[in-house]
């Protein structure tokens, strides 16, 4: 169920990719503009949190570390946070797409890591 | 000829993300472990520089800043200059691969940072 | 008047390492929380621009790389737009302290970028 | 034992930039010019995901966040490793230094993680 192999290892990269750009870009070009509780200092420290574990972990697979497991296990935990950050956000097609893209990175960081997929977003 | 237009500047992040990505893991994961001139400490040092200025150039276009024209500067010639030592590795089609990065992801620095076309390289 | 030792350069190390931290400090546990103009939009992303190219400056001063001229003239440029905004704050002793950092880390910098002193803070 | 206050979060800040800044220093000026075993891929790489770790991990403490416990559980661990790799160098005044440096990240990032002490460099 953990094991990873190339091609999950590549679209973990992706992932991480995916979740660093939407979750920067969102914070900086959505979230403090429009002000509100998307401004709040919680949310935008998480969505830099997430944006900047995620390409860490990105670039500790990139250089082929087989330590990833530590980076990618940090990474699952501080996505699913930011991901229910932005859900609790209301009816925000913005957001909801930025939750999406911290899921799917949580999800494939969990495997990489080698957590048990019951555990995973629940730790 | 130095106008910049929103799809320019998702083309130079795309084109930086990957001059990143693919000088990051040919340096860890190829250049190293081969050894000889690849594995020298100037090579090494200029694809990781290379890699982290990419980086470094992309956060700012996806914060959607304005002083991107400075670091995109920067990084259209840390690239040129990291694209002709991939060149001179002789016949070699993954350290092409590289250089064929580099200067995609140099070419459109150039124009984002306004340099003239003319210039490119040059410098 | 541009010459760099080694001296200058672990000092620039500093200083940039310094302006990196008071930077994203500053804008996250004090600017944010604070609100109103600290916390628009156009000047977080200008603390957090500071505190990404001091970071990328000095890790290629850290390398021992010989582009470091091309980071820290983009590092320089950065820092003064950047002590400029903390000092239109208006009376903050926070804002004075972070925009001190900003104006010591741009003086090494262009000094390193070789740039000529009369210049040093006037593009 | 893991308890954590504002001063032991400084210092595991300035640990972390201590480590980082050895870590990158030493892969580049010193082990890859030396070569040999100092210049082994998995070497120079275990020393480049100690330093961009340290660098992470001294972020989300510097942000103020309070995942920051999570980035330092995945510091400590590579911090330990990085330290072991550097000890096994033999009788090498440079690798001892940078060994003593991720010793003590290692250290400081244990008691933030919230890691029992009995088992911190034992995993």
């Amino acid at each position: 169920m953990a094991q990873s192999n190339a091609q999950e290892l590549e679209q973990c990269i992706d992932n991480c990719q995916q979740c660093h750009e939407v979750c920067l870009r969102t914070a900086l070009t959505y979230c403090l503009p429009k002000g509100g509780r998307h401004a709040e200092p919680s949310h935008i420290r998480l969505m830099l949190d997430c944006a900047e574990i995620c390409e860490t972990s990105a670039n500790f697979m990139i250089r082929g570390s087989d330590l990833h497991r530590l980076t990618c296990g940090a990474c699952a935990e501080v996505c699913d946070r930011c991901a229910e950050d932005c859900e609790h956000m209301g009816d925000d097609e913005t957001m909801r797409r930025c939750a999406e893209a911290c899921r799917r990175c949580a999800q494939s960081c969990h495997q990489m890591a080698g957590h048990a997929m019951a555990g995973a977003g629940m730790r």
